[in-house]
């Protein structure tokens, strides 16, 4: 059994400004990846252009990674890295330019492969990377996962290679200009991280530490996300929380990206991903559906009362109430649904990280 | 706040035969930094190198480490490496080879500085290092700390570097040959780590996870160290624990190895340094033996409540009672002790992880 996770984490209020030496150490010419949009909302973007400014590091910013981002869109980043001298990334954001400054990174060292290497176990060098989350949800600041959208099988997948970022820059204020959807759909992608993690057939004892210390967080604020009933109807919009409450959120994401790191996902995010390029149902949303019908599965096992204890619920049933009054439900067309359970199926590499036996009939159960 | 442990942690019985080819990964010749028995003794010389020779590794062995190694020492064994060429380290044994090793391959990799770098805060490369531990106690093979006697001051320092071991490959089944005394110190080492990390000024909700985490697993086995009074006397000399015993208490070793690297040590660790030289007692027998006093400092603390809970005592009278069954007592001559307090309390470096105003008479409850 293996524990590794070799990023160097900061974590705390005004974060970016009173680490930005770190990023001197990562190379001499950086580039920016992060969306159109909420990196600028947010404040995020102004501070890492202030912190590269006081530190005299030249660079340049891709604004231009989408959600769920595509292979053209990191092969078009990494040319332009490459032409422009860069040697190391920051990505700024949610998991889509997070996962992208990673393969960007890998494909910019690597000038004369072609973005088929994204998917090939081989061993390739990459450039440092910094990240600077803004969302609570994917972990991709500690993890080594990037998953990337393949138009062409009309799903996404997760990149062969292993990349770890060298920093991870986290400030929970960011979350503050969150809308309540998108917030309450990360903080749902969290717990499905910490819930596949632990029921995983790669966990054990060890790496369970970090599952365990998620739930426990997680829990303690879970209240927060319900909708308050007695507020008037345009409060749908957005969220406000305490910040200790953004602050145990974040660390709720970063434990659970630390738990996936040890073992991976497990059929919840393996049966999501064409529900949200289909459907474009947002990731934490798709994967949060699958939940409690994944906790069925394990009814039986110690491990999942331990889940239910840690979080606060009393019984599966509780459970369920709750993620359906935070997300809702999805309408999945049938076509679409049958689909999705053969390719989960057909697909050994997702079936790895589960430990029962499993069929067509189970995983109907999920829906 | 900042979380960072880059070691790649591999823990499984068969340990260094599974994962020699994490060897190759480190250099070209490596040196083996060791003590002259018990690494014999326990079989783990002998993994070692049979991992080496399996994967047609070249290396050399310095086993001349003596328990609390001085500068000396390492000044030696680094003069060595530079003349054979080594790029690589392998410590194998308890935090004396593990720590050695650090400070020999900083050294080695420094040929045109003399062993006063040990001691300035100036930023140096060293080889890479892998660790094999072969006791329950320093951690040394997560930390990036290392400790060397100087005889000119009379008492043990840390160096001033953070030298982080590449590699540690953990194998509990090398404790099963250890000594009952020996075990026990060890043992009390660890749990001095946890308690010292949890109460420490650098300590917050999210280094706190290994600690508690540590609490909870070596609370769970700690009744394997209360001597069986119904065996006859012999069975004093040695231990013999189930082996999902010795690998809790492997386990509890390394994340209150994590745990210190985030927070480091305070005042019983501080206390025991002049006891240990002056008195020859065995490192964590010297720190367990300041831990009742340390707890009762703290004891209005919420913190206390959950190191006594998670561990399973009902009161720090309990917890006493058991640190004296399971250690004894030291006898301190009081111009010693004085000394010793003196040094504590003229040194901020030591004091700084401690929250609280500190004096002698606190100091002197200790004892
Ligand atoms: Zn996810
Ligand atoms: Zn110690």
């Amino acid at each position: 059994m293996k524990l590794y996770m070799p990023t160097a984490v900061f974590c705390e209020k005004d974060c970016v400004r009173l680490h930005s030496d770190e990023l001197t150490k990562l190379g001499t010419k950086g580039m920016i990846v992060t969306g159109k949009h909420s990196s600028r909302f947010n404040g995020s973007l102004n501070n890492v252009e202030d912190a590269l400014k006081s530190q005299n590091i030249p660079y340049i910013i891709y604004d231009d990674v989408e959600a769920n981002p595509s292979v053209e869109t990191v092969v078009k980043a990494s040319k332009i890295a490459q032409t422009e001298g860069v040697d190391f990334f920051i990505g700024i954001g949610g998991g889509s330019p997070m996962d992208a400054a990673k393969a960007i990174s890998l494909l910019a060292k690597n000038p004369d492969k072609d973005s088929s290497v994204l998917f090939k176990n081989t061993t390739l060098e990459y450039y440092p990377i910094a990240e600077v989350p803004t969302t609570s949800g994917t972990g991709s600041e500690v993890t080594p996962y990037a998953i990337l959208t393949l138009h062409e099988k009309h799903t996404k997948q997760s990149i062969s290679h292993e990349i770890y970022p060298a920093v991870a820059l986290v400030d929970y204020t960011y979350l503050k200009t969150a809308k309540r959807s998108g917030f309450i759909n990360t903080c749902v992608d969290t717990l499905a991280h910490l819930i596949e993690a632990y029921l995983n057939t790669n966990a054990n004892d060890y790496n369970r530490i970090y599952a365990r210390e998620g739930f426990r967080l997680w829990g303690s604020v879970k209240n927060a996300l319900v909708p308050c009933m007695n507020k008037n109807e345009n409060d749908t919009e957005s969220i406000e929380l305490t910040d200790e409450e953004y602050e145990t959120f974040m660390h709720a994401s970063l434990v659970a990206g630390m738990a996936i790191t040890h073992t991976g996902t497990s059929l919840p995010h393996g049966l999501s991903y064409p529900i949200t390029y289909e459907l474009g149902v947002p990731h934490g949303k798709a994967v949060g559906i699958f939940l409690p019908g994944f906790l069925r599965n394990y009814e039986n096992l110690s491990e999942v009362h331990d889940v239910l204890e840690l979080l606060g619920f009393s019984s599966i049933n509780s459970f369920e109430n709750y993620i359906r009054t935070i997300i809702g439900s999805v309408e999945i067309p049938i076509e679409i649904w049958e689909t999705d359970k053969k390719s989960v199926l057909d697909n050994p590499a997702k079936l790895k990280n589960y430990p029962f036996e499993i069929n067509a009939e189970i995983l109907s159960t999920y829906r």
